[in-house]
């Protein structure tokens, strides 16, 4: 048992494949620490990894994740795959989804976009110009996002 | 071993009994993600512990710590023990040490303070005035720290 260094959990969601480094990212965007940690939380970070060479996990017991954080991810750890587990049994396993347009989930960086005027209901849209890596661009001012962790919503 | 949250390590340090929601200001203490992720880094936040109700740990493979580290985990965690593992081994274990006084380690709140005047260069020194939960009050001028581990330097 030495080597192994995913305990599996009873309950709960394992968010495997992350992108090595966007960990604490994940961990952002499911709430921790913002929310309160009611339920062990694992991150580990730079495991090695048989199908791409390192990776990230991160483990939340007793909670499963809704759709908005799970887009979310998608977006900064393209290849991570979501584990639903239940009484130790992984009962649903599944690719997070690359999207084909951004509604709703980054800020666009350009200041004077019409989706940062605070007075204007606008959300913010973003078209996929390039998918691995992820690039995006405004739907409104043409703007490319520079740095998609920074600017989730 | 299903009940079994904490793998061992081969070489490294692991910190326990992170008093509970401190996790991630060790890991900035650590220099994670800052200084970048070169080997394996655990997190556990929120672990049932016998000895407390509730602890984080923070467990870092190849790497060692440095005082000045170790003396600012003890500022934001007073019950952490740090224990070094060498071939799976642990080979020191030690508590981390109350300070009696805190010199150049956070920074003063009042930004009228001398120690937070660009060109003094003055050190930043506190003075213990409770233990527990740690107050540290400034040396200079007399301002208590509202929130140590934000203004950990």
């Amino acid at each position: 048992m030495r080597d192994v260094k995913v305990t599996p959990i009873k309950n709960g969601t394992v968010i495997d494949h992350i992108t090595p480094g966007m960990a604490l990212n994940v961990l952002k965007i499911i709430g921790i620490p913002d929310t309160g940690v009611q339920s062990t939380v694992s991150v580990l970070m730079h495991v090695p990894s048989r199908k791409v060479k390192w990776k990230d996990i991160v483990k939340v017991e007793d909670r499963e994740l809704d759709k908005s954080q799970v887009d979310k991810i998608a977006l900064i750890a393209p290849n991570a795959t979501i584990n639903i587990i239940r009484n130790y049994n992984v009962v649903e396993k599944h690719s997070v989804e690359p999207p084909k347009e951004v509604v709703g989930l980054v800020r666009c960086e350009n200041p004077n976009c019409i989706t940062n005027k605070p007075r204007e209901p606008v959300r913010s849209r973003f078209s996929v110009t390039c998918r691995d890596p992820l690039k995006l661009k405004c739907h409104y001012c043409d703007r490319e996002l520079g740095d998609i962790a920074k600017n989730l919503l």
